[in-house]
């Protein structure tokens, strides 16, 4: 869905620029269905372009279906148009979760080597200068649309347990359980990135999409560091979901991650 | 730093973006410090441009210190360049935590009214078709770079127990609870957005800039909403920091969040 508007536009055309940014407001629910755009003089004024420009962007918008374009009653977002993104995070497995019946998930590999640990994976894992790690990137998708692109590194020694079969076909939390590792603690960080062309194309999105981004780093027992996952994810098929309590009395009442309902949503 | 380099590249031209892309990739960590570039060749048959395209993206990135260029060795990402994001979300206060000592944030109040719920804040927190919200924009800063742009929408019966002075002074969660709602629980979703040309400039990075996107529903114990957030977020500035824990035995293993020692890194 999201290409088809972004095709119409070439590479680096202010229109591009004005779709992705509308796009990215609907589908995110800055403007949420039924909302009225700004006029068209307005939007060319906000964004610095022409009103011809203002007008290639929301050709785009239609024709992919997220905006109703009515004379006299102005521009809207159409109802229906945006249907949440349907895979989220569960939280007692960091793995995707089908929020929707009915969707399956499937991983393909389009890479497996060996390789010297980059620096910033090296010192994240702890490993020193000649360490080799198991670089695997794997493209996720529901339902046949791509949702994440992921980036793993594994020291040598752990990743030689499994094959790159097992990888294209388990989860890899669960190859490392299965190869001994005492899988201790892991930490998250959350970011946003944009596509760039190569995992533009993977994820079959625009160049210039906006992703979320993860960094995790898991250790074992010893501290050792185990696996650096570096996750790209569409905002339009994924999200991040943190169902939160608030516990405790007076001065110490604060928040606490609401879990253990398989990352059910509370609302 | 991030509007020096987009600043000196046309809106819409070429090399915009794929100066944008890479500052990202340098910014998130997928180019760390002492990593190569790709080729200029290289470079520009990955973007579909030409290399005099890839040689002015190449000069903003410079001219901000991102990277060196040295004859012969080629392009590398700078030591130092990125300190990282000095702003953390707290996982038990939902505030940014300031990270590195002698951080101080300042919140400013965009804008202050009262107005019909739009229809997501209005389903989201149970509200009819009738009901007034506050609705309040702040940008928050860290010495002085502002890092979150944050619009809350909260029932005119609660807003009205506090000014628009305390919003501008207190954080909301206090002024909630000193109006005596009893906060009961929250619902927080991740994702990514780009920066439209009003959030760009609130933010001072260029307009196309990847942010990271946070909603959040709060709901009191009789399950009434009482909060609607939306922020974006700077993600060469803010964070979001989620440690985990592994706990339980054999087929009941699973994560938890690690908590309690103020969102602080087990790594």
């Amino acid at each position: 869905m999201d290409n088809t508007g972004a095709a119409l536009l070439p590479e680096g055309a202010k229109a591009r620029r004005v779709y992705l940014s509308l796009r990215d407001q609907i589908t995110g629910g800055a403007l949420p269905a039924g909302a009225s755009l700004p006029g068209e003089q307005k939007l060319a004024e906000s964004f610095s372009v022409s009103r011809v420009t203002v007008r290639r962007a929301l050709d785009a918008l239609a024709s992919t279906g997220l905006i109703d374009r009515k004379a006299g009653s102005g521009t809207t977002v159409r109802e229906g148009a945006v249907s949440g993104a349907p895979v989220a995070m569960n939280f007692t497995t960091l793995m995707p979760q089908l929020v929707e019946m009915g969707h399956t998930t499937q991983a393909r590999l389009l890479s497996f080597t060996y390789e010297h640990a980059p620096s910033f994976v090296g010192n994240a894992l702890g490993l020193s200068r000649d360490d080799t790690v198991q670089t695997a990137i794997r493209v996720r998708s529901a339902d046949d649309t791509p949702f994440s692109y992921l980036t793993t590194y594994v020291p040598e020694r752990i990743a030689r347990n499994y094959s790159e079969d097992d990888l294209a076909n388990h989860p890899l939390f669960s190859l490392l359980e299965r190869s001994g590792v005492a899988i201790d603690q892991a930490h998250q960080s959350v970011s946003a990135s944009l596509a760039g062309p190569e995992v533009a194309q993977a994820l079959e999105v625009a160049v210039g999409t906006a992703l979320l981004s993860l960094k995790r780093v898991v250790l074992d027992v010893d501290g050792n560091g185990v696996e650096y996952l570096s996750g790209l994810y569409r905002p339009d098929m994924f999200r991040l979901e943190m169902p939160l309590t608030r516990v405790g009395q007076g001065a110490a009442r604060h928040w606490e991650p609401a879990i253990g309902k398989d990352g059910d949503s509370p609302t």
